[in-house]
Formats: structure tokens, sequence, C-alpha cells
């Protein structure tokens, strides 16, 4: 990622969920947007990931944040299937939008993970309200952080801050994340 | 369940895994054991029964005390196959044997689960030395409370007490548990 | 409290911990000032309110943002005295600058805590880089809301926003909280 | 600790709360008996022991078990009195019987904090039928394995087992536990 942001390429999508039309970034302009990538069998997504993006949901308004759930499947397609996906949805009672990340038909890393290089699940975006990718968090970050990020954003006319370093990168699952082997 | 324990009636599998050969509850006479029943899309299951469970097989010894997960599917049968459950297992390192209870081949309740009468997921059994179902939870239970059962089970020689009543009943899935809707 | 924010009235202290000079508010204008009021025997405030407060001095800059413990010690004043503190912020590991609130000599409220008429213990007061009361919580609050409202004031200018209603009072302590009996 | 359970050796206590009369190990033999040594203003005490303690209390019976609280001051003696432990007891709501380990008048571990040669606090005692100390933990101790030892104890007739070896001693305060520089 360069030191200076870059308008947060659109979503490539195969489906969406939880919503009666498709998201767009392009529509979404004037609104903060946050995007949590996961996958449905990844640990830290289940126990961190998840329960945060609800808390983000909870604590900002509809007309400010948008909130949106990336289903990034990068590994073991064949069983975090889109039918599986909705019997997630609903046992884990999430009700905010999820896209579902196009996967390329050949398996690995899909569509809009690649385009934003996310180095796994969980991964945190933070979008200001003019579409630039401001924040980029890979594993576990913390409430407090992660609410004084979007509220920055939210308070923002057109000013735009250079965007940090992503993490290391971790390779597997551990109890926080799941990262991939080589970053595409 | 009776007010006088009964033997644990014999598991009814339909495959096993991390085990290279099937286990009996009759060939495990003389140990105690340990069956958490589970669905691997129950959060109440992947919140608190696996760690739980986990916690049992790191306490005690294996020559003690047999840990078995039990996934007993009773809903949405299409998405939690023995393939999905194998990523689940891997990405949960989860790594005690693993039975997966035989469906019925019509949906609903598997057969081991309505041979024990569980309630739904997460359940607890705690079996005898000598084949007895003493304790049977639905849903939550507390560490310090499972640990003083089995420990309790240990040290018995042929004593038998009274099981408790079981839990109430829940329909549908919470934070704690998935209940079944009726008691079959 | 108005609609309209107050300026924050002066802290009335019988002494400072962990700094070399006494603080005032007047001298943190340009800052954004967080304020927790405590008591070292509150259990809601050793569970929460101290964790709270000690990460959101790691995650903001002291440049940007003043964090000042308030001892506001409203019963038992016989124990929680000055010396009590010191060995509690000496095991608590706490070392960001402690006000202790002047008592009015015969027990009862003290002066800041009836100044800010604080419901009890913990409270977190959020004031502006004006001086103004912006935010005013009693018992607990989420770290996603709290880092939201700093990064708010951090990122004004000179706007002012109405303050939130206090919360519901609670006389007595329970695991959040504790509440004096009546609104001086 | 030698490798053959010793008689657990009598409290030596200045002062007791939450009971009508003293308590006595000799007067408690038939039961089995939790000992709690903490301090006040120990963070592992406040964070950990002292809710798992009322968790004991809560799952087995009076009848069977014990528990007894010891307020074994080592350090801060100044601050750490009966009268601030006495408002310690009421803010947390602990009703279980407390014993005040018995100060030497001169500073420095207390008297039955000597005799048990215990490493600091949180310590967790547990004494048999018979009066013989036959675990004795020192720091973080997990839910589940104190639930086994403790339902061992109860089942056990006069078979008496080899104590487990002491943890390695820790100097001062961290998150779990507060140790003295040198072991008695």
């Amino acid at each position: 990622m360069a030191n200076h942001p870059t308008l947060a390429p659109e979503l490539d999508v195969s489906a969406w969920l939880n919503t009666a039309t498709p998201l767009s970034l392009q529509a979404l302009r004037g609104k903060v947007v946050v995007i949590h990538a996961f996958q449905m069998l990844c640990p830290g997504c289940v126990s961190h990931g998840i329960p945060q993006t609800k808390k983000i949901r909870e604590t900002f308004r509809e007309e400010d944040v948008a909130v949106i759930g990336l289903h990034s499947v990068f590994e073991h397609h064949d069983v975090m299937t889109p039918r599986a996906l909705e019997v997630f949805l609903h046992e884990y009672r999430i009700a905010f939008p999820i896209a579902i990340d196009r996967p390329t038909g050949h398996g690995g890393v899909p569509r809009t993970m690649a385009r934003y290089q996310l180095r796994g699940t969980p991964s945190l975006l933070l979008i200001d309200r003019h579409g630039y990718l401001r924040f980029h968090h890979f594993g576990h970050v913390d409430d407090l952080r992660v609410g004084a990020q979007i509220a920055q954003l939210l308070a923002e006319g057109a000013a735009i801050a250079a965007a940090p370093a992503p993490a290391a990168a971790r390779a597997g699952c551990d109890d926080q994340a799941c990262g991939i082997a080589a970053t595409p």
C-alpha cells in the first residue's frame, strides 16, 4: 500500500446477502465505509472480528457509516459455500449486508481480496467519505482504536492522511487470524 | 432420563475422525468417558463447549478419561457435512476423536442424539467406569462443576448415584445453545 | 446537565500523584482531556474503568490527549486514604497523573465530584480542546464508543455539540459501578 | 513441601470476619477445607482468586466443603488494615468466613503464611477430610483442575496421595500474583 491513500477499488462480488439491492462503494460516497473481510471458519473472525463488526454497526448511525461483511474465501472453497454462509449468518445472527467475494474459478485468493492485497482474515478496511482507503488492519485490532479511526473519518471534510503500513504477514490460522502464505 | 442411571447406549456413528480405529463405549469400560455433542455452526459450542472440552482433554490423563466429540447435526445437514467438519477441526485445532452421529437419511435428529434424548447442542455427557450415564448437561455448564463431576466419577469404585434432571428445553439457537423444537 | 455544554469547572484537588507538578484544566487547553473518576475499592472501576483508562493512555498521543485519574472518595474515607491510594497505584501499575479529589472535611461527596454532579464511580468525563465538558458517562461504557468520542473531540476545531443526558442513577455498588444514593 | 502430605498446621489468626465464632481446622475435620490466601490490593487475587473462591463456595455444599479466605498481608501493612478489609469484603460482596493472618508485629510475612511457606498471593490450599494438606497452588490455577481436586478429596476415605511440587517463586506483583522476595 502506498504512503498516499488510494481510491478504494470497487468490490467484485458474486452475490450479496442481507440486502435487497447490491451495494457499491461508488454509491456509498459521502459515508464512511467499514469492510470486515472474513471467512466463516476462521477462528479469529468468529471470536473477535464478527463481534467487533456487530458492535460497530450498533455504535454508529446507518446514515453516517456503512458496514459490509466481505466473505473472502481463500482456502477450503468446497465447504465455505454461499449456502453454508447463509446458515452461518443465521446462526450467528448477523444482519448487516454481506458481499461474497468473487472466486477466481480455480481456487485461491478471490477477486476483491486480491485487489486490496489483503493478507488474510480477519481484515478490517476503513474507507473515508471520499472513497479513499485510509486504514487497513490484519488480525486483531483494539475496539478503542477502531472507534477512534472511524470517528476521525466521520469528522473529516476533505483532508487525506497517509495510511499506516500493513501488518506483518502470517501464514496459516492462529487464534487471531488466518494468513495467506504469500502476498499476491 | 430416569432417576436411576442407565447404561449409556452405544454410539451409532457413520464415521470417525482423529482416530485410526473406531471407538466404542464397550471398549472404553474402565475409563470415565466424556462426550461433547456439538454442531460446527452452533455458536455456544464454538465459544464455550469446544474450549471446555479441549481443557478437559488437557487436564485429565488419557488412561483415565476418554474424550469424544460427537457431531450431532440436527439442522442444516446440507452444509455441516463430514468434509466441512474436517475443515472445522483443522482450523480450530481439535485433536481428540470425533464421532459423526449417524444421520437418519431423511433429516432431523441423528441416531445417537435420539438414543440419548439430547435436547440440542452443546450437550455434555459423563459416563462412569462401568458404562453408566451419570451426568447430562445441556447448554453452558461451569468448568468448576464439570471438573468436580469428572473427578467424582474417577474416584468411584462401583457406587452409582442418581443423575440430575435434564435442563429445560429451548428451541432454536441462542448464544449458549441450539435446542431442538420438540423432544423426540 | 444542560443541553448546551458548559465550561468544565476546574478540578479541586488536595494532592497529585504520578506528576511532578499539579495539572489544571486551564493549562491543558488545546488538548482533549479524559478524566476517569474512580475509587480504589470500587469493583467496576478496578475491573473496567481503570483498564479502559490505561488503554486510552496507550492509544492516543500525550500531546493530543491528557489522561487524568480523579480519586473521588465519597464513602469509606477512613480506608481509601492517600497512602492507600499510593499502594493501589503501585500494585495496579497505574502511571498516569492522579488527582485526589478534595474532601469536605466532614465526609460525603468531595469537592470536584460535587462540582461535576457525578453520580458515582466509575465516571468518565471528556473535555474538548476549548475546555467544554462534552461527554459524561456513569458506569460501563464501551471502548468503541469512547474511542469514537475522543477522536471526535480531537478532530474538532471550535464546533460544540450538545452533551448527552446523564445515565439513570444507581445507589450502591454493583459489578459495574458505585452509585451515590442521591444526586447532590 | 515434602513428598508425603503433612497435617495442615492450625491457622494463626488475629481476627475473624463473616463468622460469629472462630473456625479451626481441628473442628473442621471431616470436611474438605479450601483456603484462599489473598491480599485485598493484589490484582491477581481480585481478578481471579476471589471470583474462583466465590464459585467454589457456590458449587459445593457447606456440609461437605469449608471455604475460608485468609488475608495474609506481607507488604503495605499500614493500608491493608482490618478496617480496610471490612470495606473490601463489603464492596466485593464476599460472604464466606475470612481469617486475618496474625501479623508478626514487625512487618513482613504473617504467622500462618510462614507456617505454610506460602510463596505469595493468591495461594490456594486444599486440605482433606483428615486434615492433611494435599494441594498447594501459587498464582493462577484453572477452575477445571480445582474442581477436580476438591472432588477427589471429597470422594476419598483415608487414602493419602503425594502433594505436587510448589510453583516456582516470583518476586513482586504481576497480573497473576504477588510473590514474596525470598522463601522464608
